[in-house]
């Protein structure tokens, strides 16, 4: 029984390790310093538009978060803010930066099983040393034979990403938290979508309608449950 | 007469288009906002020494500058800097990145010449999205058969970006006006070097001794002159 090699691709942030949790924590951090100014929910919408306004040309990443956590800062308070809380904030995001990196449940032990049988990437998009960190943080390196950092993961890049390595659309399966950046574009190109929900989503990132039923298409708790997959070759 | 052929790879800030100009203009504006605290010798040594304490945390470009620049004025100033000058700090980092790009004399002619005979590639440090602008913005794309953005120039890098294309060391030519990150590194695997020098040079890539004499390295004053190197097929 012969069928194409699947080649699997995996995102990072919140699909081998927490990350979501940490901006979390940041925000958390954020509120309490901004709280003698405004309430919660307008501290948290005014950074929200701060950064969709910056994301064209800042990027993803904890940098251009942290400069536009310091441009709100001024914002909210009227130039109020004084200069040693802005030094927290530059603190705040070098701690992310410097912050551990701690695997999902199940992470390490499925890459090592399915790295004998298939090929994986990483794609995941976000700032260059950033990830090419957390990476080597996780150990994970050597399950994988391709890294790719990208500036933002659509169907063009995706489909850069297969031509590069030959890899058909078909033959490939996208593994990852985001139906927006991980799954929606992979199945608009005719490859599959493993969605592995994190129990956080950035805004930015959520979509309101999940894509029609494509048939390549799962819905899953773990990775650990990516041997349901259909050509997952998963022997333990 | 039979040679392999001869791959070029281009660094691109201050080897494609002008970068450190632009950063010795916002210096010169941050000499300014801090002058009445410091004399510009400070500030300058200062800002300096942040960036390469906050280097392996922030890697190379904008964002990070940014950030040393606002770490920077606040322990300059014992935090009286006030948050709107903190905020024109923010204003001085959008205004780099959304800077137009600027080719440097003779680059476009010379690229279009060369893709006609020989494989091109960029090969660049710095932030992942700021360097796709600039390329994007330069005009330059279509020449490139690849374009590499990485978070640091060494041998490991060059080596693995040579193996990725398949490049043989002794078939390899990179153009860059650093020594340190664009020459050093490619003539240590065997490769050769157009070292094309910028009238700036950021300290950080200064280095103190030219390379000894291996017979691979040229020194260009423009990339027009890269007819002089052997190897290279120049048709006009």
């Amino acid at each position: 029984m012969s069928r194409p090699e699947l080649v699997i691709g995996f995102d990072a942030d919140d699909t081998l390790w927490h990350n979501e949790s940490i901006f979390e924590a940041t925000h958390e951090r954020y509120r309490a310093l901004l709280a003698r100014y405004h309430p919660a929910e307008i501290v948290d919408r005014t950074l929200f538009a701060t950064e969709m306004r910056n994301l064209d040309l800042y990027g993803y990443g904890v940098k251009g978060f942290t400069l536009s956590a310091i441009e709100t800062a001024i914002q909210l308070t009227d130039g109020k803010i004084r200069a040693e809380e802005i030094q927290q904030l530059v603190e705040l995001g070098r701690e992310m930066l410097a912050h551990p990196v701690v695997l999902l449940d199940g992470v390490a032990e499925t890459l090592a099983m399915l790295a004998q049988q298939h090929r994986l990437l990483v794609i995941t998009k976000g700032d260059l040393r950033d990830q090419e960190r957390k990476l080597m943080k996780s150990g994970l390196g050597e399950h994988f034979d391709h890294v790719e950092i990208v500036s933002e993961k659509n169907e063009a890049t995706y489909a850069s990403i297969l031509r590069r390595h030959a890899i058909p659309a078909a033959g490939f399966l996208m593994v990852g938290n985001s139906l927006k950046s991980d799954i929606l574009p992979v199945l608009a190109l005719g490859g599959a979508g493993a969605y592995v929900p994190y129990h956080l989503t950035w805004a930015a990132e959520r979509v309101e309608h999940l894509p029609a039923d494509s048939g390549r298409l799962y819905q899953l708790k773990t990775l650990r449950d990516l041997g349901q997959v259909p050509g997952i070759r998963f022997l333990a």
